[in-house]
């Protein structure tokens, strides 16, 4: 349960930390299920240029069932119930590792941008939950939000002209001017939640953001969950994005009424 | 003057922060020459891809008083001759134009090992000085040390086959593998000094060090003066490098009695 406060600061922020939410013990389940996860082969797995490190995988829920669980663990449906709205459904499901010295930076860009262009998505109707696999510091390539920058809208509404691909929108295609972002930090400054692995940071998908790279020699795991209000689905004029990309599956989370793991051991009991 | 403590620290981890030891006014005054030293043409100043933005000038000492009386000011140079010795001189002198938005990052290396094999630097009797022009934080690319790292000596002491350049060592060409670095940052972890412009932070040319790109919409400058042992001077089997990169004149910089813009003020009465 988030305090007022806590609803408060996400709105006022467009994010909100939240400390160790899951426990070591958790956090080597979750470990382990990504471990199991990438010896799955196909396109949800998306490799280094060498073929072999695994750079991300989508939809690891659909496998593992402890990220099935987890996406209905109340630490972290309830709060997205309670900032958005009571019927969501999993838009979008990646766990990124951002290796050792690289993983690049990220340009500043807002995300709702990329899903309205790939998805018509009507709305920002959504919450990005992401869940720290290893801890996270300034020096691993962490997330910098501009605090308060989902306030204002959209900044760009367009997409750069020669954009790469049609189905993978890369931030460089709608990445934000130097200008724009100058203004923006000018008034509200920078600021990169850290913490533990086990730490969950909710934000909004018109927050301003970017990442830098991974300075440090290990690599550094980072979940990404995107709830959708069921009422704001994708459509698609052309081609829909793959199936890993964009989840097909619309119906309303029920939350467990228990962590997940501890849901998971009594279902195998 | 430093304190013993500041003078165990520097030993211990290789690095010394003084936070705010130039005042707003000297910071200002500092820029201004750097804008001044901009407008100068010649191979000393090197700009991005553009031709137009500087991204870094070269010795520039040798052209803006300010700079020349800063590299005798008590508060720079006093540390300096308490640190190595007494007898010391500028090797060379730059100031980094981090740009926004980029700037990438440098590789993790150790200076000595590229001024030994460029110059022929008979050993590690430097000291590097740091001296922030503006700002820096843990977004605009600060440096990132390795503390203690400088007291095992040179991680590797070749360069690497296939190098860029024979006269500009490239720290990629220098850079620790992962591996090493690993081990390195298991047993000592990683810090960045930060601190208002104005700022200064000494460092030994033996401690393992990198730095990221510059994630903020601002420019992020930077100067480095090297200061070397006179009794430790280079030499060059074939073609020396530039002046402007490795300088030449090496009679023992003498202190200041007060503070570098007082003097110069001194000088004009």
């Amino acid at each position: 349960m988030l305090s007022e406060d806590q609803i408060n600061r996400y709105h006022e922020e467009g994010f909100l930390l939240v400390e160790s939410a899951l426990n070591t013990t958790e956090v080597a389940a979750l470990r382990a299920a990504f471990e199991r996860d990438c010896e799955v082969p196909g396109p949800q797995r998306i490799t280094e240029d060498d073929g072999v490190a695994v750079r991300a995988v989508y939809a690891s829920h659909q496998r593992q069932p402890e990220y099935a669980a987890l996406l209905r663990d109340p630490r972290v449906l309830g709060p997205v119930r309670r900032l958005l709205t009571e019927d969501v459904y999993p838009y979008q499901f990646k766990i990124n590792a951002k290796p050792a010295f690289g993983g690049e930076r990220w340009s500043w860009h807002q995300d709702y941008i990329a899903w309205r262009i790939a998805d018509n998505l009507p709305a920002p109707r959504q919450i990005n939950v992401g869940v720290f696999l290893d801890d996270v510091d300034e020096f691993n390539g962490p997330v910098i939000f501009v605090p308060g920058s989902h306030r204002a809208g959209l900044v760009r509404d367009d997409r750069r002209e020669g954009a790469k691909s049609e189905l993978h929108l890369d931030p460089d295609d709608i990445a934000l001017t130097a200008e724009q972002l100058a203004d923006l930090v000018a008034a509200h400054g920078m600021t990169s939640p850290k913490g533990p692995a086990g730490s969950l940071v909710f934000f909004s998908p018109e927050i301003v953001h970017g990442s830098a790279p991974n300075m440090s020699p290990f690599p550094r795991r980072l979940l990404i969950a995107t709830y959708n209000d069921i009422t704001n689905l994708p459509s698609w004029t052309g081609e829909p994005r793959p199936e890993h990309v964009v989840l097909r599956e619309t119906r309303p989370l029920v939350p467990l009424e228990e962590p997940f793991l501890a849901s998971l051991e009594g279902a195998a009991r």
